[in-house]
Protein backbone atom coordinates (compact mmCIF):
# COMPACT_ATOMS: atom_id res chain seq x y z
CA UNK A 1 0.00 0.00 0.00
CA UNK A 2 1.19 3.35 -0.99
CA UNK A 3 2.38 5.65 1.66
CA UNK A 4 -0.53 8.54 2.69
CA UNK A 5 1.01 12.16 1.94
CA UNK A 6 -0.85 14.79 3.49
CA UNK A 7 0.24 18.55 2.87
CA UNK A 8 -2.93 20.61 5.00
CA UNK A 9 -2.97 20.44 8.71
CA UNK A 10 -6.85 20.45 8.13
CA UNK A 11 -6.55 16.63 6.80
CA UNK A 12 -8.90 14.83 9.24
CA UNK A 13 -5.96 12.60 10.33
CA UNK A 14 -3.91 15.00 11.47
CA UNK A 15 -6.72 17.62 13.15
CA UNK A 16 -7.05 13.86 15.43
CA UNK A 17 -3.15 14.01 16.54
CA UNK A 18 -3.87 17.74 17.14
CA UNK A 19 -6.71 17.24 19.51
CA UNK A 20 -4.49 15.19 21.82
CA UNK A 21 -3.25 18.10 22.85
CA UNK A 22 -6.14 18.03 25.42
CA UNK A 23 -6.40 16.30 28.64
CA UNK A 24 -10.04 14.99 27.96
CA UNK A 25 -8.99 13.60 24.52
CA UNK A 26 -6.50 12.07 25.85
CA UNK A 27 -8.01 10.50 28.59
CA UNK A 28 -11.00 9.20 25.95
CA UNK A 29 -8.92 7.49 23.94
CA UNK A 30 -6.18 6.40 26.17
CA UNK A 31 -3.47 7.98 23.62
CA UNK A 32 -0.92 10.82 23.48
CA UNK A 33 1.83 12.03 21.33
CA UNK A 34 5.11 11.77 21.61
CA UNK A 35 7.56 14.63 19.26
CA UNK A 36 11.17 14.15 18.30
CA UNK A 37 13.55 11.48 17.59
CA UNK A 38 15.23 10.75 21.40
CA UNK A 39 12.10 10.53 22.69
CA UNK A 40 10.58 7.65 20.09
CA UNK A 41 13.56 5.76 19.93
CA UNK A 42 13.34 5.34 23.76
CA UNK A 43 9.47 4.93 23.73
CA UNK A 44 9.95 2.43 20.98
CA UNK A 45 12.93 1.01 22.51
CA UNK A 46 10.74 0.04 25.69
CA UNK A 47 8.43 -1.69 23.63
CA UNK A 48 5.71 1.12 23.20
CA UNK A 49 4.05 0.18 19.40
CA UNK A 50 2.52 3.34 17.90
CA UNK A 51 -0.90 3.78 16.80
CA UNK A 52 0.48 6.11 14.15
CA UNK A 53 3.56 7.59 12.50
CA UNK A 54 3.83 11.34 11.05
CA UNK A 55 7.12 12.19 9.83
CA UNK A 56 8.72 14.75 7.64
CA UNK A 57 11.91 14.57 5.71
CA UNK A 58 12.67 18.01 5.70
CA UNK A 59 12.38 18.78 8.86
CA UNK A 60 14.53 15.90 10.14
CA UNK A 61 18.23 16.83 11.51
CA UNK A 62 19.75 13.07 11.26
CA UNK A 63 17.81 12.08 8.08
CA UNK A 64 19.45 8.59 8.10
CA UNK A 65 18.78 7.89 11.90
CA UNK A 66 15.58 8.85 11.66
CA UNK A 67 14.63 7.05 8.75
CA UNK A 68 15.78 3.72 10.01
CA UNK A 69 13.34 4.93 12.85
CA UNK A 70 10.68 4.85 10.82
CA UNK A 71 11.41 2.00 9.32
CA UNK A 72 11.57 0.14 12.32
CA UNK A 73 8.18 1.55 13.25
CA UNK A 74 6.62 0.11 10.22
CA UNK A 75 7.98 -2.87 10.56
CA UNK A 76 5.82 -3.01 13.79
CA UNK A 77 2.64 -3.22 11.55
CA UNK A 78 2.47 0.87 12.36
CA UNK A 79 0.17 3.24 9.74
CA UNK A 80 3.01 6.25 8.79
CA UNK A 81 1.93 9.16 7.27
CA UNK A 82 4.63 11.47 5.27
CA UNK A 83 3.96 15.05 6.19
CA UNK A 84 4.59 18.71 4.16
CA UNK A 85 6.56 20.81 6.23
CA UNK A 86 3.97 23.28 7.37
CA UNK A 87 1.28 20.29 7.93
CA UNK A 88 3.96 19.30 9.97
CA UNK A 89 4.99 22.12 11.98
CA UNK A 90 1.37 22.68 12.75
CA UNK A 91 0.66 19.63 14.19
CA UNK A 92 3.74 19.28 16.06
CA UNK A 93 4.01 20.28 19.88
CA UNK A 94 7.19 21.39 20.22
CA UNK A 95 9.26 24.35 18.67
CA UNK A 96 11.65 23.47 16.30
CA UNK A 97 10.51 20.10 15.60
CA UNK A 98 12.24 17.14 14.08
CA UNK A 99 10.38 15.63 11.68
CA UNK A 100 8.81 12.64 13.97
CA UNK A 101 5.66 12.37 15.58
CA UNK A 102 3.67 9.56 17.12
CA UNK A 103 0.26 8.62 18.91
CA UNK A 104 1.03 5.98 21.11
CA UNK A 105 -1.06 4.38 23.94
CA UNK A 106 -0.75 6.60 27.76
CA UNK A 107 1.93 5.10 29.95
CA UNK A 108 0.57 3.60 33.51
CA UNK A 109 -0.41 0.51 34.64
CA UNK A 110 -3.45 0.25 37.33
CA UNK A 111 -1.54 0.40 40.63
CA UNK A 112 -2.20 -3.60 41.32
CA UNK A 113 -1.29 -4.31 37.83
CA UNK A 114 2.57 -2.88 38.63
CA UNK A 115 4.84 -5.80 38.26
CA UNK A 116 7.93 -5.67 41.44
CA UNK A 117 10.90 -6.64 41.76
CA UNK A 118 12.16 -8.13 45.33
CA UNK A 119 13.19 -5.50 47.81
CA UNK A 120 11.75 -2.34 44.99
CA UNK A 121 12.95 1.07 45.48
CA UNK A 122 10.28 3.17 44.26
CA UNK A 123 9.15 6.79 44.01
CA UNK A 124 5.95 8.24 45.55
CA UNK A 125 5.04 11.55 43.86
CA UNK A 126 2.28 13.76 45.20
CA UNK A 127 0.03 16.53 43.77
CA UNK A 128 3.81 17.32 41.50
CA UNK A 129 2.10 19.81 39.12
CA UNK A 130 4.50 21.03 36.87
CA UNK A 131 5.56 18.49 34.22
CA UNK A 132 9.44 19.65 33.94
CA UNK A 133 9.75 18.64 37.27
CA UNK A 134 7.43 15.63 37.02
CA UNK A 135 9.71 14.54 33.67
CA UNK A 136 12.75 15.03 35.91
CA UNK A 137 11.69 12.94 38.10
CA UNK A 138 11.08 9.87 35.42
CA UNK A 139 14.62 10.57 34.07
CA UNK A 140 16.13 10.05 37.54
CA UNK A 141 14.12 6.96 38.20
CA UNK A 142 15.56 5.68 34.69
CA UNK A 143 19.17 6.45 35.60
CA UNK A 144 18.51 5.59 39.45
CA UNK A 145 17.03 2.31 38.75
CA UNK A 146 13.70 2.71 40.06
CA UNK A 147 10.96 0.48 39.88
CA UNK A 148 7.91 2.19 39.49
CA UNK A 149 6.80 6.05 40.09
CA UNK A 150 3.29 6.14 41.49
CA UNK A 151 1.68 9.46 41.42
CA UNK A 152 -0.73 9.56 44.28
CA UNK A 153 -3.78 12.32 43.19
CA UNK A 154 -1.94 13.60 40.48
CA UNK A 155 -3.06 17.37 38.88
CA UNK A 156 -1.10 15.99 35.25
CA UNK A 157 -1.31 12.95 33.66
CA UNK A 158 0.92 10.49 32.37
CA UNK A 159 -0.05 11.22 28.77
CA UNK A 160 0.36 15.31 28.90
CA UNK A 161 2.79 15.70 25.74
CA UNK A 162 4.94 18.23 28.05
CA UNK A 163 6.10 15.45 30.92
CA UNK A 164 6.76 12.97 27.82
CA UNK A 165 8.84 15.55 26.20
CA UNK A 166 10.44 16.29 29.73
CA UNK A 167 11.04 12.80 30.45
CA UNK A 168 12.80 12.35 27.11
CA UNK A 169 10.39 9.31 27.15
CA UNK A 170 11.59 7.93 29.85
CA UNK A 171 8.20 8.19 31.02
CA UNK A 172 7.46 4.91 28.63
CA UNK A 173 10.68 3.03 30.06
CA UNK A 174 9.79 3.52 33.76
CA UNK A 175 7.24 1.43 35.37
CA UNK A 176 4.21 4.59 35.94
CA UNK A 177 1.10 4.25 37.55
CA UNK A 178 -1.59 7.43 39.50
CA UNK A 179 -4.12 6.43 41.69
CA UNK A 180 -5.93 8.57 44.32
CA UNK A 181 -3.97 9.07 47.47
CA UNK A 182 -5.75 6.70 49.92
CA UNK A 183 -5.42 3.85 47.89
CA UNK A 184 -1.55 4.56 47.05
CA UNK A 185 -0.95 4.35 51.10
CA UNK A 186 -3.11 0.75 51.00
CA UNK A 187 -0.90 -0.26 48.61
CA UNK A 188 2.29 0.78 50.25
CA UNK A 189 1.68 -0.82 53.12
CA UNK A 190 0.27 -3.99 51.67
CA UNK A 191 3.48 -4.25 49.75
CA UNK A 192 5.52 -3.68 52.50
CA UNK A 193 7.07 -0.17 52.09
CA UNK A 194 8.87 1.57 54.37
CA UNK A 195 8.33 5.23 53.63
CA UNK A 196 10.71 7.70 53.44
CA UNK A 197 8.86 10.99 52.95
CA UNK A 198 11.01 14.08 52.38
CA UNK A 199 9.99 17.64 54.27
CA UNK A 200 11.57 20.56 55.60
CA UNK A 201 9.41 19.82 58.81
CA UNK A 202 11.63 17.30 60.68
CA UNK A 203 15.71 17.47 61.75
CA UNK A 204 16.51 14.29 60.11
CA UNK A 205 18.94 14.12 57.27
CA UNK A 206 18.31 12.67 54.44
CA UNK A 207 21.57 10.47 54.60
CA UNK A 208 20.72 9.25 58.31
CA UNK A 209 17.51 7.39 57.02
CA UNK A 210 17.82 3.36 56.27
CA UNK A 211 16.91 3.20 52.38
CA UNK A 212 17.60 -1.23 52.49
CA UNK A 213 14.85 -3.44 51.76
CA UNK A 214 11.54 -2.31 50.15
CA UNK A 215 11.46 1.11 50.17
CA UNK A 216 9.41 4.36 48.61
CA UNK A 217 10.73 8.12 48.66
CA UNK A 218 7.66 10.48 48.64
CA UNK A 219 7.89 14.01 47.31
CA UNK A 220 5.23 16.54 47.30
CA UNK A 221 5.11 19.64 45.08
CA UNK A 222 7.78 22.48 45.17
CA UNK A 223 5.40 25.04 46.83
CA UNK A 224 4.03 23.33 49.34
CA UNK A 225 5.01 19.93 50.10
CA UNK A 226 3.50 16.96 50.95
CA UNK A 227 0.26 16.82 52.38
CA UNK A 228 -0.57 16.12 55.92
CA UNK A 229 -2.41 13.07 54.74
CA UNK A 230 0.65 11.57 52.62
CA UNK A 231 3.63 12.89 56.08
CA UNK A 232 0.85 10.64 58.18
CA UNK A 233 1.72 7.82 56.29
CA UNK A 234 5.18 8.19 56.48
CA UNK A 235 7.38 5.74 58.36
CA UNK A 236 10.49 8.33 58.40
CA UNK A 237 10.63 11.87 57.63
CA UNK A 238 13.99 12.98 56.23
CA UNK A 239 14.69 16.38 55.08
CA UNK A 240 18.03 17.45 52.79
CA UNK A 241 20.27 20.04 54.35
CA UNK A 242 19.92 23.68 53.50
CA UNK A 243 22.60 26.06 54.24
CA UNK A 244 21.20 28.82 52.12
CA UNK A 245 18.48 31.23 52.00
CA UNK A 246 16.33 29.22 49.74
CA UNK A 247 13.79 27.02 51.43
CA UNK A 248 13.70 24.73 48.82
CA UNK A 249 15.58 23.29 46.01
CA UNK A 250 13.49 22.27 43.00
CA UNK A 251 11.16 19.47 43.48
CA UNK A 252 13.22 17.04 40.73
CA UNK A 253 16.77 18.31 42.19
CA UNK A 254 15.56 17.16 45.96
CA UNK A 255 14.34 14.01 44.49
CA UNK A 256 17.20 12.61 42.99
CA UNK A 257 19.34 13.95 45.52
CA UNK A 258 17.78 11.46 47.67
CA UNK A 259 17.18 8.74 45.84
CA UNK A 260 20.40 8.63 44.62
CA UNK A 261 21.41 8.13 48.19
CA UNK A 262 19.53 5.18 48.86
CA UNK A 263 20.86 3.95 45.47
CA UNK A 264 24.39 4.40 47.40
CA UNK A 265 23.31 3.01 50.50
CA UNK A 266 21.84 -0.13 48.54
CA UNK A 267 24.75 -0.60 46.28
CA UNK A 268 27.90 0.09 48.79
CA UNK B 1 10.17 64.50 46.43
CA UNK B 2 6.87 63.00 44.94
CA UNK B 3 7.29 59.24 43.04
CA UNK B 4 6.53 59.42 39.75
CA UNK B 5 3.73 57.29 38.55
CA UNK B 6 4.11 55.93 34.81
CA UNK B 7 1.61 54.72 32.61
CA UNK B 8 2.87 54.56 29.28
CA UNK B 9 5.57 51.87 28.73
CA UNK B 10 6.97 54.37 26.22
CA UNK B 11 8.43 56.15 29.01
CA UNK B 12 12.15 56.46 28.39
CA UNK B 13 12.96 55.20 31.97
CA UNK B 14 10.68 52.35 31.03
CA UNK B 15 12.26 51.98 27.35
CA UNK B 16 15.91 51.68 29.19
CA UNK B 17 14.49 48.78 31.50
CA UNK B 18 13.16 46.85 28.17
CA UNK B 19 16.47 47.35 26.40
CA UNK B 20 18.25 45.06 29.44
CA UNK B 21 16.67 42.72 27.86
CA UNK B 22 19.62 42.42 25.39
CA UNK B 23 22.83 40.95 26.80
CA UNK B 24 24.70 43.69 24.70
CA UNK B 25 23.08 46.22 27.14
CA UNK B 26 23.26 44.45 29.77
CA UNK B 27 27.21 44.34 29.25
CA UNK B 28 27.55 47.48 28.82
CA UNK B 29 25.24 48.69 31.48
CA UNK B 30 26.36 46.03 34.13
CA UNK B 31 22.86 45.99 35.05
CA UNK B 32 20.17 43.58 34.68
CA UNK B 33 16.50 43.23 35.74
CA UNK B 34 15.42 41.03 38.90
CA UNK B 35 11.44 40.28 38.00
CA UNK B 36 9.62 39.31 40.84
CA UNK B 37 8.52 39.29 44.68
CA UNK B 38 10.87 36.31 46.07
CA UNK B 39 13.82 36.61 43.51
CA UNK B 40 13.81 40.99 44.78
CA UNK B 41 13.75 39.81 48.25
CA UNK B 42 16.44 37.20 47.69
CA UNK B 43 18.46 39.50 46.16
CA UNK B 44 18.42 42.33 48.48
CA UNK B 45 18.70 40.20 51.42
CA UNK B 46 22.04 39.42 50.51
CA UNK B 47 23.17 43.23 50.09
CA UNK B 48 22.01 44.13 46.46
CA UNK B 49 21.50 47.82 46.23
CA UNK B 50 18.72 48.09 43.10
CA UNK B 51 18.79 51.47 41.04
CA UNK B 52 15.67 51.39 40.22
CA UNK B 53 12.63 49.63 41.75
CA UNK B 54 9.08 49.42 39.58
CA UNK B 55 6.17 48.73 41.35
CA UNK B 56 2.69 48.06 40.40
CA UNK B 57 0.24 47.42 43.32
CA UNK B 58 -2.74 46.24 40.85
CA UNK B 59 -1.12 43.33 40.14
CA UNK B 60 0.71 42.51 43.56
CA UNK B 61 -0.19 39.49 45.26
CA UNK B 62 0.87 40.00 48.60
CA UNK B 63 0.30 43.22 48.86
CA UNK B 64 1.42 43.61 52.42
CA UNK B 65 4.92 42.13 52.27
CA UNK B 66 5.60 43.84 48.81
CA UNK B 67 4.48 46.94 50.03
CA UNK B 68 7.45 46.54 52.53
CA UNK B 69 9.64 45.31 50.24
CA UNK B 70 9.12 48.44 48.34
CA UNK B 71 9.64 50.86 51.36
CA UNK B 72 12.88 48.62 52.42
CA UNK B 73 14.38 49.30 48.69
CA UNK B 74 13.08 52.33 49.39
CA UNK B 75 15.12 53.35 52.41
CA UNK B 76 18.25 51.97 50.31
CA UNK B 77 18.05 55.23 48.56
CA UNK B 78 16.40 53.97 45.48
CA UNK B 79 14.74 55.62 43.52
CA UNK B 80 11.08 53.59 42.98
CA UNK B 81 8.34 54.70 39.69
CA UNK B 82 4.67 53.27 40.38
CA UNK B 83 3.53 51.86 36.71
CA UNK B 84 0.37 51.52 35.45
CA UNK B 85 -0.87 47.77 34.91
CA UNK B 86 -0.40 47.40 31.33
CA UNK B 87 3.10 50.17 31.14
CA UNK B 88 3.94 47.52 33.75
CA UNK B 89 3.37 44.06 31.62
CA UNK B 90 4.74 45.43 28.81
CA UNK B 91 8.35 45.72 31.20
CA UNK B 92 7.93 42.73 33.09
CA UNK B 93 10.26 39.96 31.64
CA UNK B 94 7.50 37.19 32.66
CA UNK B 95 4.63 36.30 32.22
CA UNK B 96 2.12 36.87 34.83
CA UNK B 97 4.50 39.72 36.81
CA UNK B 98 3.67 39.49 40.54
CA UNK B 99 4.27 43.91 40.84
CA UNK B 100 8.00 43.81 41.08
CA UNK B 101 10.39 44.26 39.09
CA UNK B 102 14.19 46.21 39.83
CA UNK B 103 17.29 47.16 38.03
CA UNK B 104 20.34 46.01 39.81
CA UNK B 105 24.20 45.31 39.17
CA UNK B 106 24.69 42.21 37.17
CA UNK B 107 25.87 39.42 39.86
CA UNK B 108 30.03 38.41 39.29
CA UNK B 109 33.18 39.54 40.38
CA UNK B 110 36.78 38.70 38.84
CA UNK B 111 37.83 35.49 39.69
CA UNK B 112 40.66 36.78 41.65
CA UNK B 113 37.97 38.97 43.64
CA UNK B 114 36.54 35.67 44.99
CA UNK B 115 36.70 35.45 48.62
CA UNK B 116 36.56 31.90 49.70
CA UNK B 117 36.60 29.67 53.21
CA UNK B 118 39.49 27.70 54.05
CA UNK B 119 38.91 24.55 52.68
CA UNK B 120 36.17 25.71 50.10
CA UNK B 121 33.84 23.34 48.12
CA UNK B 122 33.40 25.13 44.33
CA UNK B 123 31.54 24.21 41.35
CA UNK B 124 32.98 24.81 37.99
CA UNK B 125 30.07 24.51 35.25
CA UNK B 126 31.69 24.47 31.95
CA UNK B 127 29.86 26.16 28.54
CA UNK B 128 26.22 25.64 30.68
CA UNK B 129 23.91 27.13 28.20
CA UNK B 130 20.89 26.45 29.16
CA UNK B 131 19.08 29.10 31.65
CA UNK B 132 17.45 26.98 33.65
CA UNK B 133 19.86 23.94 34.27
CA UNK B 134 22.14 27.42 35.27
CA UNK B 135 19.72 28.61 37.75
CA UNK B 136 19.40 24.87 38.85
CA UNK B 137 22.53 24.73 40.16
CA UNK B 138 22.71 28.06 41.75
CA UNK B 139 20.09 26.53 43.64
CA UNK B 140 21.90 23.75 44.65
CA UNK B 141 24.66 25.88 44.94
CA UNK B 142 23.03 27.81 47.96
CA UNK B 143 21.23 25.49 49.48
CA UNK B 144 24.33 23.44 50.27
CA UNK B 145 26.82 25.96 50.78
CA UNK B 146 28.81 26.38 48.16
CA UNK B 147 31.52 28.65 48.19
CA UNK B 148 31.34 29.99 44.62
CA UNK B 149 30.01 29.14 41.23
CA UNK B 150 32.38 29.44 38.40
CA UNK B 151 31.18 29.71 34.91
CA UNK B 152 34.00 28.53 32.46
CA UNK B 153 33.84 29.62 29.12
CA UNK B 154 30.20 30.45 29.44
CA UNK B 155 27.72 31.19 26.36
CA UNK B 156 25.04 32.67 28.79
CA UNK B 157 25.63 35.61 31.20
CA UNK B 158 25.31 35.99 34.73
CA UNK B 159 22.77 38.69 34.18
CA UNK B 160 20.12 37.23 31.56
CA UNK B 161 17.10 37.46 32.93
CA UNK B 162 16.33 33.93 32.69
CA UNK B 163 18.95 32.88 34.86
CA UNK B 164 17.99 35.58 37.44
CA UNK B 165 14.50 33.75 37.30
CA UNK B 166 15.43 30.29 37.59
CA UNK B 167 18.16 30.37 40.20
CA UNK B 168 15.43 32.20 42.18
CA UNK B 169 17.72 34.93 43.09
CA UNK B 170 20.35 33.14 43.88
CA UNK B 171 22.51 34.27 41.70
CA UNK B 172 22.66 37.20 44.00
CA UNK B 173 23.28 35.07 47.26
CA UNK B 174 26.00 32.69 45.81
CA UNK B 175 29.30 33.98 44.93
CA UNK B 176 29.98 34.13 41.23
CA UNK B 177 32.56 34.99 38.42
CA UNK B 178 33.25 33.78 35.40
CA UNK B 179 36.48 33.73 33.27
CA UNK B 180 37.87 31.37 29.84
CA UNK B 181 38.51 27.95 31.04
CA UNK B 182 42.70 28.24 30.64
CA UNK B 183 42.51 31.28 33.62
CA UNK B 184 40.04 28.76 35.54
CA UNK B 185 42.52 26.23 35.31
CA UNK B 186 45.20 28.55 36.65
CA UNK B 187 43.02 29.84 39.07
CA UNK B 188 42.23 26.06 40.74
CA UNK B 189 46.06 25.26 40.44
CA UNK B 190 46.69 28.30 42.52
CA UNK B 191 44.21 27.42 44.95
CA UNK B 192 45.24 24.07 45.10
CA UNK B 193 41.52 22.73 44.07
CA UNK B 194 41.10 19.15 43.76
CA UNK B 195 39.18 19.23 40.71
CA UNK B 196 36.29 16.74 40.84
CA UNK B 197 35.18 15.90 36.88
CA UNK B 198 31.39 14.76 36.42
CA UNK B 199 31.63 12.92 32.84
CA UNK B 200 30.08 9.57 31.53
CA UNK B 201 33.37 7.97 30.49
CA UNK B 202 34.99 6.84 33.98
CA UNK B 203 34.32 3.53 35.75
CA UNK B 204 34.99 5.56 39.20
CA UNK B 205 31.34 6.37 40.62
CA UNK B 206 31.12 9.37 42.17
CA UNK B 207 30.35 8.01 45.52
CA UNK B 208 34.07 6.51 45.61
CA UNK B 209 35.30 9.88 45.42
CA UNK B 210 36.75 12.06 48.10
CA UNK B 211 35.61 15.27 48.57
CA UNK B 212 37.15 16.90 51.63
CA UNK B 213 39.78 19.54 51.22
CA UNK B 214 39.57 22.06 49.02
CA UNK B 215 37.68 20.24 46.16
CA UNK B 216 36.10 21.99 42.80
CA UNK B 217 33.14 20.05 41.03
CA UNK B 218 33.16 20.36 37.19
CA UNK B 219 30.13 19.93 35.47
CA UNK B 220 29.44 20.36 31.47
CA UNK B 221 26.47 20.57 29.64
CA UNK B 222 23.69 18.33 29.00
CA UNK B 223 24.18 17.58 25.36
CA UNK B 224 28.19 17.31 24.92
CA UNK B 225 29.35 16.69 28.79
CA UNK B 226 32.98 18.94 29.66
CA UNK B 227 35.42 19.29 26.69
CA UNK B 228 38.60 17.74 26.55
CA UNK B 229 40.62 20.38 28.12
CA UNK B 230 38.18 20.47 31.05
CA UNK B 231 39.15 16.46 31.86
CA UNK B 232 42.50 17.28 30.92
CA UNK B 233 42.70 19.63 34.28
CA UNK B 234 40.59 17.15 36.59
CA UNK B 235 42.40 15.07 39.29
CA UNK B 236 39.52 12.61 39.28
CA UNK B 237 36.70 12.01 37.35
CA UNK B 238 33.67 10.61 38.67
CA UNK B 239 30.70 9.32 36.99
CA UNK B 240 26.77 9.03 38.26
CA UNK B 241 25.54 5.05 38.17
CA UNK B 242 23.09 4.88 35.36
CA UNK B 243 21.01 1.99 35.15
CA UNK B 244 18.27 3.01 32.83
CA UNK B 245 18.10 3.92 29.06
CA UNK B 246 18.93 7.60 28.90
CA UNK B 247 22.15 8.66 28.94
CA UNK B 248 22.43 11.63 31.16
CA UNK B 249 20.28 13.05 34.21
CA UNK B 250 19.53 16.59 33.69
CA UNK B 251 22.19 19.05 34.46
CA UNK B 252 21.13 20.29 36.85
CA UNK B 253 19.88 16.93 38.50
CA UNK B 254 23.93 15.55 38.03
CA UNK B 255 25.43 18.48 39.37
CA UNK B 256 23.13 18.34 42.52
CA UNK B 257 23.67 14.44 43.11
CA UNK B 258 27.68 15.04 43.44
CA UNK B 259 27.50 18.01 45.17
CA UNK B 260 25.17 15.84 47.71
CA UNK B 261 27.47 13.40 48.19
CA UNK B 262 30.64 15.85 48.50
CA UNK B 263 28.18 17.48 51.38
CA UNK B 264 27.40 14.12 53.16
CA UNK B 265 31.31 13.73 53.02
CA UNK B 266 32.30 16.85 54.32
CA UNK B 267 29.85 17.26 56.95
CA UNK B 268 29.65 13.30 58.50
Amino acid sequence: MAELHVTSATNPRLKAVTALRRRRVREQEGRTVVDGHAELALAVEAGVVPDLLLHCPELMTDPEAQGGLVERVRALGTTTIRCGRSAFEKVAYREGPDGLLAVVPVAGVPLADLTLPDDPLVVVVEGLEKPGNLGSVLRTADAAGVAAVVAADPTTDWGNPNVVRASKGTVFSVPVASAPLAQVRDWLHAGGFRVVATTPDTDLTHTAADYRGAVAIAVGTESTGLSEAALGAADVRVRIPMAGRVNSLNAGVSAAVVVYEAVRQRTS
